[in-house]
Parts: structure tokens; sequence; C-alpha cells
């Protein structure tokens, strides 16, 4: 390679790197998220309990685990006890570190008796817009 | 009220709004927010085309309304005909924004032959979790 080729070639590649880092984290790797979603039933005699120990979970796992992207919990309206999450993680690997965590094995302890049905779906993103 | 009370008072509140503007904003007006959940089937004949209709309604609401907070959309694993949203919105006068707007009005009118069946599902924010 002369050595005009190599300078063009490293001035394209640092153009393109800083392109790259200005992409939103969403466009750079949506390839590899994982996005489940999770449709649960709660115990109406526990849901403050339940509640309680979701938003420890939710907490916990967005502050402390770097590939949990979105942990979100919604109550459908008029259902309150009808719980339904969408959660993103940076990869499979990140979704695997989660399920060993110390903090999702202790919710879904402190959780088992307050689940009454839980069905999960998995999924590929399509597409992943956010601001 | 004294001139130092009034010191004071400007003191507490300087520091209270610069809190305020550290926090992220799912924890400034989460209670405000919407949350919309979205069971889609596609007709599967039309599925490329209706993911290209979604894919540019997505990005264009992203991009130019400031209320439109995340439009996720993702296929089940294995129904690539099932599409799920997860919408967010600053507050319901956003929803209404949004709704109104000439991107979304398209989108509707494009696809309306392509949605076989469309399950439109309130919810009320438990907790956003999201970095």
């Amino acid at each position: 390679m002369k050595a005009n080729t190599f300078v063009i070639a490293a001035a394209v590649s640092l153009v393109w790197l800083s392109l790259w880092s200005t992409l939103p984290l969403s466009a750079q790797s949506q390839s590899e998220k994982v996005v489940r979603l999770a449709e649960l039933e709660i115990d109406p005699a526990q849901l403050n309990a339940y509640k309680a120990a979701l938003r420890e979970e939710i907490e916990t796992s967005i502050r402390v685990e770097p590939g949990v992207l979105t942990l979100y919990a919604v109550t459908v309206k008029g259902e309150t006890n009808q719980i339904r999450l969408f959660e993103t993680y940076a990869s499979p690997a990140a979704y695997q570190a989660h399920l060993q965590s110390a903090h999702f094995k202790k919710y879904k302890s402190v959780t088992a008796t307050m689940v009454k049905s839980l069905r999960l779906i998995e999924t590929e993103p399509l597409m992943l817009g956010t601001k």
C-alpha cells in the first residue's frame, strides 16, 4: 500500500468512526439487543407488596447493571393486578447476567407466591425509536 | 417578609431547581406520561410494506414531535406478522397532538388494508426504569 493510499484509508476510517460515535446507541447496536415482554397477573391481596418488590428490582437493575437498558412496568387500566413489562438488554450476555444477579434472584424468590401467572414473550426488535 | 427570609427562600428554591434539573425526565414527570401498548396482526402478504410504513412513522414522530418519547416496535419471535408497540408520550396533550399529526394520519391511511387486527391497551405507568 502506498503512503498516500494509507493516509486516505486512515482518514476515511476516522470519519467513519466519528460519524458512528454520533449515532444514538439504539442505532449502533439494535441488532444485538434483547427485548422481552412479560404479562403478569398478581394476587390482588398482595398487589402492594408485589409493586414494592418490582420497583426495588427495577431501580437496582437500572442502577448497577450496565447492560439493562430499560425495565418499563405498567398496569393495565381498569385491571390493576395485570402488569406488563417491556425489558431491553444490551446483548444476550447482559440478559443472562441479569438473570444471575442477586437482586433478580431476590425478586423472584420474594414474589414467588404473589405471581398467579406469568407469560414471557420473546421478540425481535423492529425499530426502537426513542429520544 | 424580612430581607433575610427572602434570601434564604430564594436560595432554597435555587437549590431545589438545580436538583430537579439533574433528575432523569422519567422521574420528573412520570405521573403525567401516557403509556400505550398495541398488539397488531399484519397481513403476511403486505408485511414488508407495513414495516416500511411503520419505520417511517416512528422515525418522523421521534424526530419532529418533542412529546413523543418512545415508539418501540418489535415482532413476536416465530410469529413475524404479530407486532407489539410500546409507546410513551410526555403528556395527554402530546398524545393528542401525535394523533393529529400529518405523518400519523398518513401511516394510518397507508396501512389501513395491511392491519388485520389492532388491540390498544391503555395503561398506568408503574415504574419506567431507563438509563
